[in-house]
C-alpha cells in the first residue's frame, strides 16, 4: 500500500463502478471500494469526500472543459449554438467511452441520493456556463436563459443517449433536441410565424 | 400546549423565516423555532422532516396547482404556452405575498444547504409537468424538452422577480423570458431567417 499510486482516483472510481453495478449503490461501503482498487479507506478520502463523489470524478474537468468550449467559440455564433458546439466537444468523450458513460447512468439514475449529487453538479455547470457567455458579452437575462437551456439540452440528450438501442452519437441527439426547441419555443414567445 | 393548533405549520414557517432573516439558517435551530411559534420541538417533527423542510411549506400544493393549470389548459395551446400560462397563475400568489416571497427568496439565495432542496423540489415539478404534458398527448421528448424549458423560466422568473426594484408582476417576468427564449433557440435551431 505504501508504494506510489498511478491514477489512484481513475482506479476507486472503476471499482466503485463494478461494485455499484453489481451489488447496488446503498448496499457497497467504501471499504469495500478501496479494497477492490487494492488502496486504503484513507487514499479513498483523500480523493474524494464521501461515497457519491466517486461517480463525479472528472466532472470539474468536464465543466471548464466546456467552459473552454465557450471561451473558444467563434464570435459570431449566437449564444445557444456556442453552448450546443461547447457540448457536442464533450459528447466526443461519452461517444468513446459508452460502456463507462452508460453504466454510470444507470447507477446514478437508480438512486435518488445520487441524482441529487448531480443536480447540484449541473447547477455549477450552468453557473459557470453563464459567467463564459457573460464574458462573450451576453447580458442577463439572455445568458442565464441561454445557459439553462444549452444545459438541459445537454442532460436531455445525454439521458436518451445513454438508453439509445440504436447507439447513435452524443451530438445527434443534441441536434435533435435543438431542432425540437426552435420549435417549441417559437410558438411560446408567441411570434407570428412567417408564412 | 396541548390545546388544539390552527394551522401549526404556517405558524412554524412564519417563525421561521423569522429567525432566518434575523440570526441566519446555519444559526437558527428547530427548537427556537418551535418556541417563537408557540409549539413544542415534536409538533415541528410532526409537519417537517428537519429544518430545511419548513421553508418548502405548500411546495406540493403549488406542484399540483401548475399541474392542474397544464391539465386544464384549452387544448389548441402550444405545449410551452401551456405550461407558460399555468406558472403565470401561480405567479399571482407571489404578487400577492411579495414581502414573504422575496424574504424567503433571500433566505434560500443565502444558503447552498437551502438552495439543493431547493433544486430537488424543482426536479420533482419538472418531471409533474412533463406527466402533466404526456396525458395531454404531447411525446417526448417535446414533453421533457417543454416541461424544462418551462421550469427554468418559472425559476428565473422568480428570481428577477423578487430582486425588481419596479416590482413588476411575476406574469411580466415570465412573459420577457419567453420573449427572449424566442430569440435565442430559433437561431440556436440553425434555422434561416426569415428576412
Amino acid at each position: 500500500m505504501a508504494r506510489w499510486q498511478p491514477d489512484a482516483a481513475g482506479r476507486l472510481q472503476a471499482a466503485a463502478l463494478d461494485l455499484y453495478a453489481e451489488n447496488g449503490y446503498d448496499e457497497t461501503t467504501v471499504a469495500q471500494i478501496a479494497e477492490r482498487a487494492g488502496l486504503t479507506e484513507r487514499t479513498y478520502f483523500r480523493h474524494f469526500a464521501d461515497k457519491r463523489e466517486v461517480l463525479f470524478h472528472g466532472s470539474e474537468q468536464m465543466r471548464d472543459e466546456i467552459v473552454a468550449g465557450v471561451d473558444e467559440a467563434p464570435a459570431e455564433l449566437e449564444p445557444l449554438e456556442v453552448v450546443a458546439l461547447a457540448i457536442e466537444q464533450i459528447g466526443a468523450f461519452f461517444d468513446e467511452h459508452r460502456a463507462h458513460s452508460t453504466r454510470r447512468y444507470r447507477i446514478v439514475a437508480a438512486s435518488p441520493e445520487l441524482q441529487e449529487r448531480e443536480l447540484i453538479k449541473r447547477a455549477s455547470l450552468v453557473h459557470a456556463v453563464g459567467d463564459a457567455l457573460r464574458r462573450r458579452g451576453v447580458a442577463d437575462p439572455l445568458a442565464e436563459l441561454t445557459a439553462e437551456t444549452g444545459l438541459t439540452v445537454f442532460s436531455l440528450a445525454y439521458r436518451r443517449w445513454a438508453v439509445d438501442p440504436e447507439q447513435r452519437s452524443y451530438a445527434t441527439h443534441v441536434r435533435e433536441l435543438l431542432a425540437q426547441l426552435g420549435g417549441v419555443t417559437a410558438a411560446g414567445a408567441g411570434q407570428p410565424s412567417p408564412g
